[in-house]
């Protein structure tokens, strides 16, 4: 199993699974192709949120705003799942998911068609080839060779003390929804009552449907971090925070 | 074989191939993940027009404002398919222009991860329980006991008085057509000549292509519903209507 | 393999994906179905693009603004490939693309359910009918039969004198890159200096990633054609062009 996602929008998408197809008999699947436009860090952030519920397949992921200068070609094993996309960070997350990454290798000779769509030209062709090597090991690839400092990419942590929380917003989802780096537990103990957000009174709710529409709330995602959200409407507008903006919560 | 159809936009699908890849060999088809938000008339309808064209599946159709309280969590066996989603009516138009919704099946014990994505944590698992279980049988799992009375859905019935029929706007689709509960069969007999819609004459054709670009138009849809549409243009805003508004059509 | 390309946006799609699963085991894969609706030329353009990369398959490719009038329904056998769609050009381009298109068929007699959906009723049952056929042939089926004259489409050829190239925009992507019919051959020895686009000086570079944010540039794009762009923008805003519009570059 291969699976894709990249920000490509269409129809560039269908280019690496004509050349998947037409390389291996390994099945496609479809993450997403809607990633923000070379943000690396919420492409980051939803692989590592949905690539762990796949069985062990290969994961091209491409998120490349350096395509075309000299930044690497990479595969990580993590776990049995293997990574491939470009040396910018945004596999690093998802492979400290997925298991202990084991090993990260570089394609030592990229050659490309073109140099401005590489997700067609190298990384699908490579993803293929690892997918059918035996074991689906990269190592048994002649042109990959072991890479002892791939680019590293990690989140901000929070901090907590006591009953105030502070961080920020990881990602907006496509609902609005303002993600923060808050973990759930933080919230828990205020479930039906209520929280200060940024100096606003907001309650703590289990799910959506504990506020009447249009009302604001904060909840634990199924990403298990602290959400901002609005019922039938978006967290992000309701609470004026964008990716990267700080968020501190209080507790009473 | 699965179809998948949710409100969830993206990359939330992906969970949910994610957990049923990693439990059964079923093919997996997406139907659309692009249901207007919480909107459960709208999938109910998409999903009675499309899910028809498959050949026997268990189809996955979650559109769920209610996720985290108590509605259930309903299997329903109709015709040689299972529609496996929600318990809030969504489904039930499909089954039944699938054919006899001979029996609904409730799951028992609802455990989830999340209190909201059980597209993910609850209804892509058993989706692919039921596709694996003998028969693709409900009954088949444990876990799964009779639900005498699932929760009922059903379109406005339009009123029709010889060349006067009086109904409401179903749904308005991508394209921008609004989709009446009005059956196409009351404006065959008008074909190539011109019917008056909430006071306004329109010609009723049998394609697009029978008027010219921007032009209005009362067709009868894919769907055999009359449709009231504008060539290469968005006919709920030329005839200045949303879902659930009312319409009138005369013929002479 | 059946691939599928239309502009039906959602969730009409999904009908053709179920009613070819219905009827073959066809592999389905989908290419896009976001082309800008009733654009046969901006879909003709990328078929071209996209579909050689794939294995021989047969390729559904509806944009059909004429649907339910008398525009033919064709399959084009060209190298091992088998195009099916209407007889309005849209395929054609993709046809020579894919090597000699050695024969075109018509489909005799169209039965429809529908007259404004022939992706459901007509060209999707007629996708699964030749890939299953003998050699995927479609003279194989009794009611093809050979088409001497399909309807032709071609792009626009540019005009190059020295160093004055003079030609169209042939389509916009969806990240706003602004993509001409000029060869990449004319811009490849202005590399790493300027040209003169529409009287503007800009940058000639190999990669987006040669300028910096939000500056333009004139590139190769994965097409082989210059590309009008904007690093991390909107090319088609910042130049001031649409799909048909004139563009002239100089190179010093």
């Amino acid at each position: 199993m291969i699976t894709l996602s990249s920000d490509f929008g269409w129809p560039y998408p269908a280019a690496m699974r004509g050349v998947i197809a037409g390389r291996s008999d390994a099945r496609i699947i479809d993450i997403t192709h809607q990633f923000p436009r070379g943000d690396i860090h919420t492409a980051a952030f939803w692989l590592r949120e949905i690539l762990p519920y796949f069985p062990p397949a290969v994961h091209l992921g491409v998120v490349d705003p350096g395509v075309g200068t000299e930044r690497g070609v990479i595969a990580i094993e993590a776990g049995d799942h293997v990574l491939v996309g470009p040396d910018n960070g945004v596999l690093r997350p998802a492979a400290l998911a997925l298991g202990d990454p084991r090993k990260t290798w570089d394609l030592v000779e990229v050659e490309a068609e073109s140099h401005t769509f590489h997700g067609r030209d190298v990384f699908a062709p490579l993803a293929a080839r690892i997918h059918d090597a035996p074991g689906s090991h990269p190592g048994a690839l002649p042109d990959m060779e072991p890479n002892p400092s791939p680019v590293e990419l990690t989140f901000p942590e929070p901090t907590i003390q006591d009953d105030l929380a502070t961080g920020e917003i990881l990602v907006v989802d496509v609902f609005g929804n303002a993600i923060t780096n808050l973990p759930g537990s933080f919230l828990e103990p205020a479930f039906d009552s209520s929280i200060v957000v940024n100096n606003e009174r907001v309650p703590a709710v289990r799910t959506y449907g504990a506020v009447s529409s249009g009302d604001r709330l904060a909840t634990v995602g199924s990403h298990d971090h602290i959400e901002l959200a609005v019922r039938d409407g978006r967290g992000a507008d309701a609470f004026d925070v964008s990716r990267g903006d700080a968020v501190t919560i209080r507790r009473d």
